[in-house]
Protein backbone atom coordinates (compact mmCIF):
# COMPACT_ATOMS: atom_id res chain seq x y z
CA UNK A 1 0.00 0.00 0.00
CA UNK A 2 1.32 3.72 -0.40
CA UNK A 3 2.74 4.65 2.87
CA UNK A 4 1.58 8.61 1.66
CA UNK A 5 -2.17 7.13 0.74
CA UNK A 6 -1.99 5.48 4.67
CA UNK A 7 -0.59 8.30 6.49
CA UNK A 8 -3.50 10.49 4.83
CA UNK A 9 -6.08 8.09 5.93
CA UNK A 10 -4.72 7.70 9.20
CA UNK A 11 -4.45 11.68 9.68
CA UNK A 12 -8.10 11.99 8.27
CA UNK A 13 -9.57 9.21 10.82
CA UNK A 14 -7.26 10.62 13.91
CA UNK A 15 -8.39 14.64 13.68
CA UNK A 16 -12.36 13.44 12.44
CA UNK A 17 -12.22 11.06 15.80
CA UNK A 18 -11.04 14.16 17.59
CA UNK A 19 -13.70 16.76 16.48
CA UNK A 20 -16.64 14.43 16.59
CA UNK A 21 -15.63 11.55 19.62
CA UNK A 22 -12.68 12.58 21.09
CA UNK A 23 -12.91 10.07 23.59
CA UNK A 24 -12.69 7.52 20.69
CA UNK A 25 -9.13 8.25 20.33
CA UNK A 26 -8.33 6.03 23.27
CA UNK A 27 -8.64 3.09 21.04
CA UNK A 28 -5.79 4.61 18.52
CA UNK A 29 -2.64 4.24 21.14
CA UNK A 30 -0.95 1.16 23.47
CA UNK A 31 0.17 1.06 27.34
CA UNK A 32 3.29 1.76 25.91
CA UNK A 33 2.20 5.21 23.85
CA UNK A 34 3.70 8.56 24.43
CA UNK A 35 2.37 12.10 24.37
CA UNK A 36 3.97 15.05 24.48
CA UNK A 37 1.53 17.90 24.47
CA UNK A 38 3.32 21.32 24.81
CA UNK A 39 5.89 19.88 26.48
CA UNK A 40 3.89 17.76 28.97
CA UNK A 41 4.55 14.11 28.96
CA UNK A 42 2.17 11.60 29.50
CA UNK A 43 1.95 7.32 28.97
CA UNK A 44 -0.20 4.78 28.04
CA UNK A 45 -3.72 5.20 26.23
CA UNK A 46 -5.96 6.02 29.57
CA UNK A 47 -3.69 8.84 30.66
CA UNK A 48 -3.10 10.09 27.23
CA UNK A 49 -7.52 10.00 26.34
CA UNK A 50 -7.60 11.56 29.92
CA UNK A 51 -5.38 14.39 28.93
CA UNK A 52 -6.91 14.48 25.61
CA UNK A 53 -10.44 14.82 27.08
CA UNK A 54 -9.18 17.25 29.85
CA UNK A 55 -7.99 19.90 27.45
CA UNK A 56 -10.35 23.25 27.80
CA UNK A 57 -12.49 23.79 24.88
CA UNK A 58 -15.13 21.00 23.41
CA UNK A 59 -15.89 22.15 20.22
CA UNK A 60 -13.16 22.34 17.88
CA UNK A 61 -12.44 21.78 13.83
CA UNK A 62 -9.09 20.70 12.52
CA UNK A 63 -8.26 21.54 8.86
CA UNK A 64 -5.14 19.48 7.41
CA UNK A 65 -2.75 21.52 5.68
CA UNK A 66 0.52 19.32 5.33
CA UNK A 67 1.01 15.89 5.56
CA UNK A 68 4.21 13.97 5.01
CA UNK A 69 5.04 10.69 6.13
CA UNK A 70 8.35 8.61 5.78
CA UNK A 71 9.09 4.42 6.89
CA UNK A 72 10.80 4.60 10.29
CA UNK A 73 12.37 1.42 9.78
CA UNK A 74 12.56 -2.81 9.53
CA UNK A 75 9.78 -3.00 12.35
CA UNK A 76 7.45 -1.26 9.44
CA UNK A 77 6.64 1.85 11.45
CA UNK A 78 5.86 5.20 9.69
CA UNK A 79 6.40 8.63 10.59
CA UNK A 80 3.95 10.90 10.06
CA UNK A 81 4.31 15.26 10.45
CA UNK A 82 1.21 17.04 10.18
CA UNK A 83 0.57 20.66 10.39
CA UNK A 84 -2.72 22.51 10.46
CA UNK A 85 -4.96 24.50 12.04
CA UNK A 86 -7.41 24.11 14.89
CA UNK A 87 -10.47 26.32 14.98
CA UNK A 88 -12.23 26.36 18.94
CA UNK A 89 -15.93 27.03 18.95
CA UNK A 90 -16.68 31.02 19.21
CA UNK A 91 -12.97 31.64 18.76
CA UNK A 92 -12.51 34.26 15.56
CA UNK A 93 -8.58 32.81 14.75
CA UNK A 94 -7.85 29.86 14.47
CA UNK A 95 -4.42 28.30 16.08
CA UNK A 96 -2.05 26.80 14.27
CA UNK A 97 0.22 23.42 15.00
CA UNK A 98 2.40 20.84 14.32
CA UNK A 99 2.28 17.58 15.42
CA UNK A 100 4.32 14.11 14.93
CA UNK A 101 3.08 10.56 15.09
CA UNK A 102 4.98 7.54 15.13
CA UNK A 103 2.53 4.92 14.30
CA UNK A 104 3.40 1.10 14.51
CA UNK A 105 1.49 -1.97 12.93
CA UNK A 106 -0.88 -3.96 14.81
CA UNK A 107 -1.35 -7.36 13.82
CA UNK A 108 -4.22 -6.88 12.55
CA UNK A 109 -2.97 -4.85 9.44
CA UNK A 110 -3.87 -1.47 10.98
CA UNK A 111 -1.59 0.91 13.19
CA UNK A 112 -1.67 2.29 16.18
CA UNK A 113 0.04 5.53 17.34
CA UNK A 114 3.72 4.50 19.75
CA UNK A 115 4.79 8.37 19.59
CA UNK A 116 2.82 11.72 19.59
CA UNK A 117 4.61 14.75 19.66
CA UNK A 118 2.25 18.13 20.05
CA UNK A 119 3.20 21.85 19.62
CA UNK A 120 1.11 25.07 18.61
CA UNK A 121 2.94 27.20 16.73
CA UNK A 122 2.91 30.45 18.11
CA UNK A 123 3.30 33.89 16.51
CA UNK B 1 22.24 9.37 29.83
CA UNK B 2 18.96 11.82 30.13
CA UNK B 3 17.52 11.60 26.77
CA UNK B 4 16.34 15.24 27.30
CA UNK B 5 20.13 16.34 27.33
CA UNK B 6 21.18 13.86 24.59
CA UNK B 7 18.20 15.47 22.05
CA UNK B 8 19.26 19.37 23.32
CA UNK B 9 23.21 18.61 22.49
CA UNK B 10 22.17 17.15 19.00
CA UNK B 11 20.15 20.04 18.44
CA UNK B 12 22.55 22.64 19.33
CA UNK B 13 25.27 20.52 17.04
CA UNK B 14 22.93 20.18 13.99
CA UNK B 15 22.00 24.05 14.17
CA UNK B 16 25.41 25.31 14.69
CA UNK B 17 26.66 23.47 12.08
CA UNK B 18 24.05 24.20 9.70
CA UNK B 19 24.85 27.87 10.12
CA UNK B 20 28.50 27.88 10.38
CA UNK B 21 29.82 24.82 8.30
CA UNK B 22 26.89 23.41 6.23
CA UNK B 23 28.68 21.10 4.09
CA UNK B 24 29.42 19.22 7.56
CA UNK B 25 25.93 18.05 8.25
CA UNK B 26 26.58 15.31 5.82
CA UNK B 27 28.41 13.48 8.76
CA UNK B 28 25.23 13.31 10.64
CA UNK B 29 23.30 11.47 7.97
CA UNK B 30 24.04 7.99 6.42
CA UNK B 31 23.22 5.72 3.56
CA UNK B 32 19.85 5.41 4.12
CA UNK B 33 18.40 8.33 6.06
CA UNK B 34 15.72 10.43 4.50
CA UNK B 35 14.85 14.07 4.43
CA UNK B 36 11.30 15.35 3.61
CA UNK B 37 12.00 19.09 2.88
CA UNK B 38 8.74 21.01 2.34
CA UNK B 39 7.34 17.70 0.91
CA UNK B 40 9.97 16.99 -1.36
CA UNK B 41 11.68 13.46 -0.85
CA UNK B 42 15.93 12.86 -0.67
CA UNK B 43 17.66 9.71 1.09
CA UNK B 44 21.40 9.64 1.72
CA UNK B 45 23.81 11.16 2.93
CA UNK B 46 25.56 12.40 -0.19
CA UNK B 47 21.45 13.52 -1.86
CA UNK B 48 20.69 15.35 1.46
CA UNK B 49 23.67 17.07 1.69
CA UNK B 50 23.25 17.79 -1.61
CA UNK B 51 19.83 19.81 -1.03
CA UNK B 52 20.79 21.50 2.32
CA UNK B 53 23.86 23.12 -0.01
CA UNK B 54 21.50 24.36 -2.71
CA UNK B 55 19.14 26.28 -0.63
CA UNK B 56 18.64 29.43 -1.90
CA UNK B 57 20.61 31.48 1.28
CA UNK B 58 23.88 31.26 2.22
CA UNK B 59 24.27 33.18 5.78
CA UNK B 60 21.61 32.21 8.02
CA UNK B 61 21.23 31.66 11.63
CA UNK B 62 18.72 28.89 13.65
CA UNK B 63 16.88 30.26 17.24
CA UNK B 64 15.42 27.59 18.52
CA UNK B 65 11.90 27.66 20.25
CA UNK B 66 11.43 23.86 21.50
CA UNK B 67 12.76 20.61 21.65
CA UNK B 68 10.59 17.82 22.67
CA UNK B 69 12.18 14.31 22.21
CA UNK B 70 10.80 10.69 23.24
CA UNK B 71 12.64 6.84 22.96
CA UNK B 72 11.64 5.60 19.73
CA UNK B 73 11.73 2.06 20.48
CA UNK B 74 13.66 -1.37 21.75
CA UNK B 75 16.53 -0.60 18.89
CA UNK B 76 17.55 2.80 20.97
CA UNK B 77 16.27 5.47 18.67
CA UNK B 78 14.94 8.63 19.79
CA UNK B 79 12.43 11.05 18.14
CA UNK B 80 13.44 14.94 18.30
CA UNK B 81 10.87 17.78 17.51
CA UNK B 82 11.89 20.85 17.43
CA UNK B 83 10.50 24.54 16.55
CA UNK B 84 12.45 27.81 15.84
CA UNK B 85 12.99 30.62 13.42
CA UNK B 86 15.24 30.29 10.71
CA UNK B 87 16.90 34.40 10.08
CA UNK B 88 18.24 34.96 6.63
CA UNK B 89 21.04 37.29 6.46
CA UNK B 90 19.68 40.75 4.64
CA UNK B 91 15.57 39.80 5.58
CA UNK B 92 13.35 41.87 8.30
CA UNK B 93 11.27 38.99 9.45
CA UNK B 94 12.22 35.42 10.67
CA UNK B 95 10.36 32.48 9.14
CA UNK B 96 8.93 29.85 11.51
CA UNK B 97 9.69 26.05 11.04
CA UNK B 98 9.04 23.05 12.50
CA UNK B 99 11.51 20.30 12.16
CA UNK B 100 11.34 16.26 13.15
CA UNK B 101 14.45 13.90 13.50
CA UNK B 102 14.36 10.20 14.10
CA UNK B 103 17.67 9.54 15.51
CA UNK B 104 19.37 6.01 15.55
CA UNK B 105 22.55 5.07 17.79
CA UNK B 106 25.66 4.11 16.08
CA UNK B 107 28.50 1.59 17.26
CA UNK B 108 30.65 4.46 18.41
CA UNK B 109 27.47 5.53 21.16
CA UNK B 110 26.86 8.78 19.20
CA UNK B 111 23.79 9.33 17.19
CA UNK B 112 22.46 9.33 13.43
CA UNK B 113 19.61 10.98 11.38
CA UNK B 114 17.21 8.09 9.73
CA UNK B 115 14.55 10.52 9.35
CA UNK B 116 14.44 14.15 9.04
CA UNK B 117 11.10 15.98 7.92
CA UNK B 118 11.03 19.93 7.38
CA UNK B 119 8.35 22.53 7.62
CA UNK B 120 8.23 26.40 7.02
CA UNK B 121 4.93 27.38 9.77
CA UNK B 122 3.31 29.69 6.88
CA UNK B 123 1.96 32.43 8.80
Amino acid sequence: MDPNAVAKAFVEHYYSTFDTNRGGLANLYQDGSMLTFEGQPFQGAQNIAAKLASLPFQQCQHAITTVDCQPSGPAGGMLVFVSGNLQLAGEQHALKFSQMFHLMPTPQGSFYVQNDIFRLNYA
